[in-house]
């Protein structure tokens, strides 16, 4: 029997079954990067009882334990494997949970005019009579006094039933010119729209009568489990297809609960639920509608189908009203995928005169410019540093972790999240960090740590220098939180990707930062971070704060404005249709501008 | 233990269960024309050993068996329940049993322009590359050249296995303007046209791009179990709204199998049928859709929807391509359905200048008029008499049953179908031997049997009249094959039903039955059946021989021709919404022609 602390949640162990393997099947969620292959040392655990009926530590281990860690009883869930079976004791620290995230549901409210597909036309339908014979339908279109092209078979395997039970007096509800649901005239018509993130769903549930948004809810992107990063999930798929399914399976369920969740909560009914507009990278994308994405993954990388779809529910795996439909927006390259869509309709760029800038940042970041005549989008490989990844003391954002930083005369000033005692530093205060570190010349333009300056702040960890943060005695992890040279070499390369992606497009276009009019920022790192800190460190171009909008969910923000209008989902389709899209690798100097993006200065081009 | 004979199947009885469900239970076919009401007296078995362990015979069997029945063990399989378990032993006589039924799949051929809603387009799709980037889905449109509007979930999933799989040359199946799926270049394109019978499934293979059908097949429709007309089968619906989908089931899987069994016989899978087009009456079409159709026995007896319908093969529960579809012929009444449409297409009377009839004969016969100007129908309750319901030694079209008859001197010649052993009589027989009677006195216009003509032929049984057809020794049932004065009532009833249609149809619209260009005579017994007979006793109106075509299965037909063509669907949808349908219970005289056409003589009006 193995027990996990501190929650004594107790299961029963196999022969074979790893730590982690056994966490998720006692429901406790551990961190795993890299989906259990042993390469992201995020599942640390501390083995309090039973080590011995555990496999000895593994060579993969080793790289991410000190000989402290390891004398501690700590382990990588994801390679310690049960040898015997005993009485096992497993603390779960809180730096390996995926327990109090902040999630990022909110997002700008563009303005739309509702005219959702789904209408309900409440009507009195006449009796059939003896005189003139007339199917139930025939009568319901009578009184519809509508051009209605189909119906679906659910809604009339109950026509007959539900006309006679309301007394011929009911609710017909519509999408487009298709008949998918009679009902009481009481009946609620609502639509659900997700944010299908490769980390995190946001969920919003909507009244498409009013257009008001009832609920929000967000959850963890249960495929984490195979990987945080797409390509990890992909390499997956790519092993054994049977794996397609079962990501996909995880991937439905979540977005079934959340579904659930929301109509709960307003007192509502899956079945009241008529239409799920769905946005996600072209992973996600494919991934949601069971779509093999093993080519995303392998050059020349095309997705499978760019398109804008509507589908029947059941078709796609959710639980809504019978007849109920899912659309999904069109893509627009293997990596710029329809949440990439969803934040140009938020943000309107497409509308804009003049030049502005749309920035997504993720694990993969977009970026598409309007440079007054069309739009360009180019995609580049952030890398997931900003979310804590490859970071020594990296966390996402979470109760604890460090958001801003400030140094003052070699003082660590620094606020957490939900003032938690620290647990690590999230996204936005590693670059305040880094960015003071330029400021007060702890960092060289070229991100080299000089221990000369503040040398009280600077330590060794095995020849690496690291500059302290937080003293072990203020954090709640027992241990000096730091940013080291490594971290800081990460951010770089981080940074890097996408000031390239940024000035590539600029160049291309023949565009100056200065002509630009706006700069969105979208993402929920792109929402805690400091503007300043990311232009000082040469992420984003040197613009004047005022044109910088930070967005928050902006592709959430696209996926409802869908759903509350049909204009908006063509608006949708036009403009994927539009984008030019840059293939990064193929530009002239891309590895130039790369090479020159990885200092730590201010640009503008 | 309960043992069947002569086949020696054995099955473990239940207390409660009766003779019949465990016939069935053992996968013997007992014919139970009211679905096991003990209303029907088909199910005649004869318990051979264990009478003791069976219920006592209860009343509604009294009406069925004679004293030497009862003593010889005959009992009604519905009515005997087990009702203490033992070595049971039960004979199912050949006359009980579904078995060598002829059933009817041939019908006319009538010439079709081949343009099916499936087509096949080969192409070879161009391999996307990194400079423009492209989706699979837009490559294949591209290759197409054409206006798709739409890929079905399926097909996407598949398509870039099957892209790179098949080197970039595929065969596109498309319906429409949707791809249904993509595939090796090899691929078969097919199609299954059905007529759902209230009492057996015909079902055709076909080849969608040469036109030829590959093969035929047909079954008794397993719904007959629970009661051989519809209203029977309705009743049970409306008293428990399940047996909706237990009807269902029942069908869908006989569907599925003869589909099955027709692709297997041509070396081809059901994921090469790409269509399904089928017919049937409109409780038929409802029970295939799982509409509820309780409605359809209750005044106004509104169909539930009467326009044609495509729906998903998955949807509707049919098992061939993925991506494959359904197409439902249009309804024009609650008792004038997609068969009847289906054979207005396949005689053409739609095009005919001038009048003419169709009648499609069943358990419900319908009958339409083209007066020149219009297309009217009508529906008349013609009743199981014609296949042998009702009637004392009334048998289906099988091996065995007499089919013609004629008299010669007081003595009876007849011809069996299959030259077997008589077992019965079949509706073409009863026909013959009627008009025979007529034609030699020994029945007068009233119907009336008199026994002073061929007085050796005639006996009594319990009171009443009947006409030897074939001494005890000559038959397979070691007893008389009679037609008595009660069988005779029947028909009589029952040709009054379809007389009264035809003339009622004549009458309203001021054609006189001279006028008459064709006669049309559809369904199984219509093909069998004498014209000359039909005539003579008032079935059919007296028109030239030469002016009456027996097309057989015309509904089949009908089927197959929108299979091959989309024209003909159009057509199909543009025909019934035309026809106009008079319900005869509320046309003037109505019940005067009734009882006028009751009596045994040539009409014409």
């Amino acid at each position: 029997m193995i027990t996990f602390l501190p929650e004594n949640r107790r299961c029963e162990e196999r022969i074979g079954d790893t730590l982690l393997d056994l966490a998720l099947k006692s429901k406790i969620e551990v961190i795993s990067v890299c989906g259990g292959l042993g390469a992201c040392g995020k599942c640390k655990v501390r083995v309090v009882k039973g080590r011995e009926f555990l496999s000895p530590i593994s060579h993969k281990e080793r790289s991410f334990l000190t000989i402290e860690d390891i004398s501690s009883g700590y382990r990588l869930a994801c390679q310690a494997k049960v040898l015997k079976k005993g009485e096992i004791e497993v603390e779960i620290p809180v730096t390996s949970r995926r327990g109090a995230y902040i999630l990022q549901v909110e997002g700008i409210e563009t303005p739309v005019t509702l005219s959702p597909s789904v209408k309900r036309i409440c009507v009195k339908v006449k009796k059939p009579a003896l005189k003139s014979v007339k199917s139930d339908h025939d009568l319901l279109l009578e009184a519809l006094k509508t051009e209605a092209r189909s119906i679906s078979i659910s809604c009339l395997r109950s026509l007959p039933v539900v006309l006679r039970n309301e007394k011929w007096e009911v609710s017909a509800i519509l999408y487009k010119d298709e008949i998918i649901d009679v009902r009481s005239k009481k009946a609620k018509v609502l639509g659900f729209a997700v944010d299908l993130g490769s980390t995190k769903l946001a969920g919003y549930l909507l009244d498409l009568e009013t257009g008001k948004t009832l609920g929000k809810t967000s959850r963890l992107n249960p495929q984490v489990r195979y990987g945080e990063d797409i390509l990890t999930r992909i390499t997956h798929i790519m092993k054994d297809k049977r794996k397609l399914s079962v990501l996909r399976a995880l991937l439905l369920k979540a977005v079934n609960e959340m579904i659930r969740e929301l109509v709960k909560a307003v007192n509502a009914s899956t079945s009241d639920v008529y239409e799920v507009v769905a946005v996600g990278n072209t992973y996600m994308h494919h991934s949601f509608l069971g779509i093999d994405p093993s080519y995303l993954a392998l050059s020349p990388y095309p997705p499978v189908v760019r398109k804008a779809l509507t589908y029947d529910a059941k078709e796609v795996g959710l639980t809504i009203n019978e007849g109920g439909k899912v659309y999904v927006l069109p893509n627009i390259a293997g990596f710029v995928g329809a949440d990439c869509v969803a934040a140009i309709l938020a943000t309107e760029i497409y509308k804009l005169e003049k030049p502005c800038l749309m920035i997504d940042i993720g694990t993969n970041t977009e970026i598409v410019l309007n440079d007054g005549k069309g739009l360009f989008a180019v995609s580049t490989a952030s890398g997931p540093a900003f979310e804590g990844a490859h970071i020594k003391f990296g966390v996402r954002a979470m109760i604890g972790a460090i958001e801003s930083v400030a140094i003052r005369n070699c003082d660590v000033l620094y606020r957490t999240i939900g003032n938690g005692k620290p647990v690590g530093i999230c996204g936005s205060g590693i670059l305040d960090a880094i960015s003071q570190m330029v400021e007060h010349s702890i960092l060289d333009e070229s991100g080299r740590l000089n221990e000369n300056v503040c040398k009280e702040l600077v330590k060794r960890d095995g020849g690496i220098k690291e500059l302290i943060l937080v003293d072990k005695d203020k954090t709640a992890i027992n241990e000096d939180i730091t940013i080291s040279q490594k971290d800081i070499r990460e951010i770089q390369k981080a940074k890097a990707a996408i000031a390239t992606g940024i000035k590539v497009l600029l160049n291309n276009r023949g565009i100056s930062s200065d002509d630009l009019e706006a700069v969105f920022i979208a993402g929920a790192f792109g929402t805690y971070l400091d503007p300043l800190s990311a232009i000082k460190i040469g992420m984003l171009p040197r613009v004047p704060l005022v044109k910088i909008h930070q967005v928050g969910n902006a592709a959430g923000t696209g996926a409802r404005m869908c759903l509350l209008s049909d204009y908006m989902k063509r608006k949708a389709e036009d403009v994927a249709g539009k984008v030019n899209y840059i293939e990064l690798a193929v530009e002239p100097y891309f590895q130039e501008i790369y090479l020159d993006s990885i200092k730590l200065k201010e640009y503008n081009i």
